[in-house]
């Protein structure tokens, strides 16, 4: 690993000049209930509201961008079942170039539509880790395109540390920002946007309780396997060796989340401020709100990692329980 | 019926400068899909983040602040089953007075605990018009209170014309503006705010086929009985001796749609913008995709009137027709 790829200021500051013209500059909301429940004043960016529905815009634009013309000429790949997955379709329809998405055949058809959608070409595979990486690796072999890890890739971590700069300038002075963990991609970016555009601001995470690896990465020392006994589907991926030391060295703490307070969480958010969360963008809220006695009267910046939901899916979790 | 107290572009003006401070400046919103989908160029105006989750917030506002000190004493007072009742509440909450408010016995659990949460007081009566006005008198006749009603009170209609008047200044020239009809308040301020300040910007109405009595009246030209036969809730009134003749002269056409295009436009705001409407203001997008034709390439601007919903009922209304 080394340590001097790391994304420095000037590194997310390119970043963020490179995609500004393909994302869209997300509002920072705020809400009075949400702060008379929280005991604190949060500042949320609505990363909800970027184009395909989460940050992963960010970091697949800037990756993509980043690319060599000869690079770019033989297209991008990826696997990925999620935002990820539409976010590079989006990508190379931008730059007129070719994407391959390797994605499980279980995947919801909506996804596979969105991807499609941009022009993308699916090749299936079956849903284990394993066979997405060796249908991955045959996808390259054969066409000579260039990956895009989720979260694994500094560009894609510098990309994912702009969400964060735009809020420290547009709200200034924060005492803490909060983002959700999976692999670890928004995290990390989050901290280092932290380090260099805020250094006096901290940095906590939430994490499901039902995939707490990164909490227990941590604690060990070393990556630990997630687990996926939780609602918050996002959030199911273990770190990798680019994301976890990053973390280490500038996350204070991850704080795990029961389901049941992911779901409180999210319903505070669509009831109270109108707007349509995905089940793990709620978990930095309900981390707060289980903690908010050492929030007490803070400045909090909350990334609102992404909206997309399958409605029905959601409004039972809300309700049918 | 004195057409002198129409409210005037003065009168609209003011009303804004005097809610501004204890309103919120929604913001407005734009999306690339519905622009697709509906082949021109919609502004949303995002009265669902408004204070109470609906533009009657604006209307309460400068009705309660437009009374004399010697009324104000005495408390205001109103029948309602949805916004308008919370907005009554947190109106007279804010200018320290009290606040009166008739409900059906029937009323949601969750709207009479919003009125409670702002310090209202609340009648039950039975669900009828002629009970809810009985209840009424009574509870004026005993406390003195000044009636606010929901809609046919131009002071009430003058704050409403505050949303469409903070869209204009926004995006500049609009080619048509729309809202949903009930008992006109909103649709009537629109139209005064688009004559005062986009005098060339078209009114055209959305209302639910099941219940089109302003339809009706238009057509009559006399103010016809509204039916409930639709699952916008919101727009079961008829309209007023004051809203009619407003929107008789200034609103150009109303364009009725059936349930399933409200739900269809429902699920297309939820889905794509990510942000949470009702069903009563998903009626002028519905309204709007019926004829998309006519509104090709222009600039339109929506009211979105608000966000207030059980999820339960829209878990049903979305999937287990």
């Amino acid at each position: 690993l080394d340590y001097f790829m790391i994304p420095d200021k000037l590194t997310i500051t390119e970043a963020h000049e490179r995609i500004k013209s393909y994302i869209s500059h997300t509002p920072v909301m705020t809400s009075q209930s949400v702060n008379e429940r929280a005991g604190c004043q949060v500042f949320f960016k609505c990363e909800n509201f970027q184009k395909v529905g989460a940050f992963k815009a960010r970091g697949a634009m800037n990756a993509a961008l980043s690319l060599t013309p000869e690079e770019r000429s033989k297209g991008i790949a990826t696997h990925s079942s999620g935002n990820h997955a539409q976010a590079i379709a989006r990508a190379a329809k931008i730059l007129g170039i070719k994407s391959y998405i390797v994605m499980p055949r279980t995947a919801p058809e909506i996804k596979k539509r969105g991807v499609k959608g941009y022009g993308g070409e699916i090749f299936e595979c079956e849903p284990t880790l394993q066979s997405r990486e060796a249908t991955l690796a045959e996808v390259i072999g054969k066409t000579g395109a260039t990956e895009i890890h989720p979260f694994n890739n500094y560009d894609v971590i510098a990309g994912q540390a702009t969400a964060a700069k735009e809020l420290f300038e547009e709200v200034g002075q924060l005492d803490v920002i909060m983002a959700p963990v999976g692999g670890g991609g928004l995290l990390s970016g989050t901290a280092l946007a932290a380090k260099y555009f805020s250094p006096a601001t901290e940095v906590i995470a939430g994490e499901p309780a039902g995939s707490d690896d990164a909490w227990r990465s941590l604690k060990s020392g070393k990556i630990e396997q997630a687990q996926s006994n939780t609602i918050a589907d996002g959030l199911l991926t273990s770190l990798g060796d680019k994301t976890f030391p990053i973390i280490q060295k500038n996350v204070k703490e991850i704080i795990t989340v029961s389901d049941d307070e992911i779901i409180e969480a999210l319903r505070l958010v669509w009831e109270r401020m109108k707007i349509i969360i995905e089940p793990s963008c709620a978990v930095p809220l309900a981390a707060l709100l289980k903690e908010k006695d050492r929030f007490s009267g803070k400045r909090v910046g909350i990334i609102l990692s992404g909206g997309n939901v399958d409605l029905e899916r959601v409004l039972k979790l809300m309700t049918g329980r």
